[in-house]
Parts: C-alpha cells; sequence; structure tokens
C-alpha cells in the first residue's frame, strides 16, 4: 500500500476531503456520502473524488456511497495523523502566539510542543502552556525530544534564518507562514501558507456582486423591467 | 470577457500562478514563462496552466511562453486586485492583531481599514495604525466607510455570531479564520481558511521520509549492500 506512489495533487486534497467528511459525520450525522456530495463540498469534480479515492483503495458501492467512517479511519492514516509528529514552532510575536494555541492544529492531531524566538523579551514567558525557549537551545531540543516539524511565524526578512536553524538541526518538514520563499537542501520539504490566497479569491467573488449590483441599479434607473 | 464564466478551481489557481509569477519576475528578473514551469511552480500539469490562461484570453507563443507582466496584469485584474475591497478584522486576540500587520495581505493590495472586538480591554487600543472599535459599531462603520469584506479571527465559539453581524451590515464577502463553519444566506460568500491544511500535507511526506530512513536504518543492520 505505502510503496504505491500518490500524485502531488491528490494528497492535497486529502486534507479537504478530510474536512468535509468530518464535518458530514459530527454536524450531521452521516454514515455513508456519494462521490457527488464530496465533491460538492470540496470543489471538485465526482471523477477526481473518485480517482483521488481509489489511491487508497477506496471504490465505493454503487447506490450506496463510500462509509464515512472507514474513508476517514484512511485519509488520516494516509496523511499519517495517526502518529504524533512534535512540532516546533519559532518566532513568538502575534501570529506564533495564535499559531500556538490554534484549536485547528490540536482538532487535526498535531501538539505544539516547543516554542522559540531570539528576543530577551519572549524568551522565558509562557504562551499556551509551554516556556518560549532561545533559539539557540533548538538543535540541543530537537535531539533530545524528537521535534520534526518547524513551523516558521517570523517576519519575512527573518524567514531564511530560521530555515537555515531548522536545517541545521536535522528538522525535514517546515511550514513557513512567513511572506518569503526561503531556500533549502532537496531532501527538506518546505510547505509554504500564503494567508492572502483565500481573501484574492473572495475578491474574485466580490468584484462579480459588485458588477451585477451595478447591473440591477442601472436597469432601475433605465426603468427597464426587470428579468 | 467578464462576463464568460470561470470555472470555480480555476480562480482558485489564479492566485497561486499569481505568486509563482511575482517570484519569477522579482527574484529572477524572468520576462516569460513556459507553461510547463508555471506549472511545476504551482504544482499542477502543463495543460491545466494553458487551459486555465485560456480563460483570461492568454495563449502564449510557441517556443517563447507567456509574457510574465501581460499575465501579471490579466490575473490581477480578473481578481480584482486593481480595485479597493476595504476589510474589517472582527477579533483582535493574537490572530487578529497578526493578521491586522500581515505584510502578505498589503503586498497583494488588501488594506485592512478597521478592526473590531467586544472586549473592554482591546476597544480604544492602537493595533497597526488602526484603533479597535466595539463591535456594536460594525453597522454604522459599513455604512459610512463601504467595508465589504469581513475577517472573523475570533475563537470558533464566537464565529457564527460575528458572521451574522457581518450579513447584518450588509457585508457580502466574508473570510472566516475560525476553525468552525458558519452559516450565511446565499448572496453571501464564505471562505475559510483552515491554517491546518499544510500541516496534514507536510505530515504525509514527513511520514514517507521516516519510513525510507527506517528502511535504509533495517538495511544497515542486516549488512545488506546499499542500493
Amino acid at each position: 500500500m505505502r510503496s504505491r506512489a500518490i500524485p502531488e495533487a491528490t494528497v492535497a486534497r486529502l486534507p479537504i476531503y478530510l474536512r468535509a467528511l468530518l464535518d458530514l459525520a459530527e454536524t450531521q450525522r452521516a454514515l455513508t456520502v456519494s462521490s457527488e456530495e464530496l465533491a460538492r463540498l470540496a470543489g471538485v469534480n465526482a471523477a477526481k473524488v473518485r480517482k483521488d479515492l481509489s489511491y487508497l483503495g477506496s471504490y465505493g458501492t454503487r447506490g450506496v456511497g463510500y462509509d464515512i467512517e472507514y474513508l476517514l479511519y484512511q485519509i488520516t492514516r494516509e496523511l499519517g495523523l495517526t502518529q504524533d509528529w512534535p512540532t516546533a514552532i519559532v518566532g513568538i510575536g502575534n501570529l506564533g502566539r495564535a499559531l500556538a494555541s490554534y484549536k485547528g492544529f490540536s482538532e487535526r492531531g498535531f501538539r505544539i510542543d516547543a516554542l522559540f524566538d531570539n528576543s530577551s523579551e519572549a524568551v522565558g514567558e509562557e504562551v499556551g502552556g509551554l516556556i518560549v525557549r532561545h533559539l539557540d537551545e533548538l538543535k540541543d531540543c530537537v535531539a533530545e525530544s524528537g521535534l520534526c516539524i518547524g513551523i516558521i511565524a517570523t517576519p519575512p526578512t527573518s524567514a531564511q534564518e530560521v530555515a537555515e536553524h531548522f536545517v541545521d538541526a536535522g528538522i525535514k518538514s517546515i511550514l513557513n507562514f512567513a511572506p518569503a520563499m526561503v531556500n533549502v537542501p532537496p531532501d527538506v520539504n518546505v510547505r509554504k501558507v500564503d494567508l492572502s490566497i483565500e481573501l484574492q479569491i473572495l475578491s474574485f467573488y466580490q468584484q462579480r456582486t459588485q458588477a451585477i449590483a451595478a447591473a440591477r441599479e442601472a436597469n432601475r434607473r433605465l426603468n427597464l423591467p426587470s428579468a
């Protein structure tokens, strides 16, 4: 199972399916879901859902759909969410503090284990039940406690330096919240979170909403019959 | 041009192309890009890039590719980023403060115009150059200053209430950072930002990295010849 290559684009959609399935199970107490319904919730087409889930060995039952509980099990296992990935945050400003106590992480099984900063104000402070440590302690801390995911929550100008600290400490997975590109060796995975992406998508629809409202208004002024 | 329907999935990819193109233009000073290169940077396939860009009326030139500056112009116009969308944040805790000064927003032309909270500690405080106002003033403020995008940065338990405040004030575009679903009327667009999605994708690759390292270690212990 593990050795079969799952396409990168499919991996990126699994968390979206997971969120939709959890919502169906918890809010609507559903037991099964059709590929059409899951597709609608995830914003893709049904053929893509069926193809994606086939990589997990799930094919659904005609007329019944997919068993939600089993799909949840398969997706969490495939994403490695059944394992524990000790995670560190570097940069304990507003964003780092928000991430340290973000409920959406713990809901998905991610536990923030260590916080680092290099400012004397932050070091020693308690944030979300953890004492902020100095960035110089990162390497020892990784060696001792097996931290394996590093989150960059600094301003953009410090992002590259923090990435280098992570790489030097042996961390292979980095999540970068700073709006800056970082360069790392090829055996290190970096994912970038751009908080403005959804705002840009929203802008597209807001523009369309305003265009329709303007057209309606023009129509009203011209005293034309409404459609 | 405007009236042609662009598929939802294409709209969602435009900000990814925009980010890649800006990086090519600014960091690498490139003037043109092939669909293959843009596809690699955006993590999709080249045929999809060509199809997506064809909705904008861009077809590229064989052997040359796409003109980056013109593509940037087309995408920013299509996403409505050439217009000004006054934006308000409700919930001035750590996340709200981080978003109020997030450089990634201003880089994409989004200006945070107003901050609201309902706690007496936050109201009246200056954050990122703005005075935090009481949530009760939201409706008047929307009417006066034409705020049109609302960001929810509260804990999950307050998200629905804030969404209702936005709807009541006439806001049609909501960005929800709280890990909770909100219900709004059908003429209101809500986009949800789930900060854990990239962490889940990273977990998948971290798991694979560890599996490979474990296999290497087993191989070493068995004293088998390396591949």
